[in-house]
């Protein structure tokens, strides 16, 4: 176990503290609600994003372009913080780019059925976030989603912003 | 670096998320807003604290005696989670444990000097709650609390609660 399960529980109180604090005593949670909760998460990300890509790429070579930025995210990036490589990258080339995880660290707590489906994107907001962090740090603004079709798999679409 | 950094970061935003949560809009911080803090924090450690307590000793032997249990907080448990074991642990036999760790895991990216000590007690919060967790699972009820006289060392208190 070690850490990687001090990080996923903190991970689990965190999105529950959040969401709780957000919806502040109503009985049901609205869509503003929600979307604050994932703002404050992403938030979180991003920042930790940023300190993690720092350390790791302390001593890397510079990257030659965006694909080779983008293939650092998915392996030694990815490896790091979800502790597995990306298991798909696919590109349209103009700075879209899907990456493919097969058994998403952060999904693999929960149910694998599609009863907790609905409850995915909860703990998805925070990654994108870290993503959003990495590749900022590394001068590429972007904006990442994610989507989840069955469990514990996940796409994340990183959309980058031209100026 | 990998997952140490992760929670170390993740750890980081969420003291700085509660405290301004707490303080919400107002200029100066009271100590009603920082208890509360520190309430919240505490009880996001206590959940971790059990969730891992609970993972690691899944395959142990059962333990004969509260010293026994104390022990194994302060080597198995410790370790797992902060990295090194306790440097020194003392008891006065009725129910009262100082565990000290000399480089604690979360104040070391604090810098060492006095200029933030007031500062600690924030990120000794969480880690007072993994403690009480760790030891509510073990049957223990406790009052766990921190201090710190020169940085990066840690003093935990355990008051073991009788029935």
């Amino acid at each position: 176990m070690a850490d990687e399960t001090l990080f996923e529980f903190l991970h689990m109180e965190i999105v529950s503290h959040v969401y709780k604090e957000q919806q502040s005593g109503k009985e049901v949670m609205d869509n503003k609600d929600r979307a604050a909760s994932v703002s404050v998460l992403e938030g979180m990300g991003f920042r930790v994003g940023q300190g993690l890509i720092e350390r790791l790429t302390k001593d890397s070579p510079s990257f030659k372009d965006e694909l080779d930025i983008m293939k650092f995210v998915c392996k030694d990036f990815w490896t790091k913080v979800f502790r597995r490589q990306v298991d798909n990258l696919r590109t349209n080339h103009q700075g879209t780019y899907v990456l493919q995880d097969n058994k998403f660290a952060l999904l693999t707590q929960l149910s694998s059925g599609k009863q907790y489906l609905d409850q995915a994107p909860k703990y998805l907001a925070f990654s994108c976030g870290v993503v959003r962090g990495a590749l900022s740090n590394l001068g590429l603004d972007s904006v990442v989603t994610a989507e989840v079709a069955v469990m514990p798999s996940c796409k994340f679409q990183v959309v980058i912003q031209k100026l």
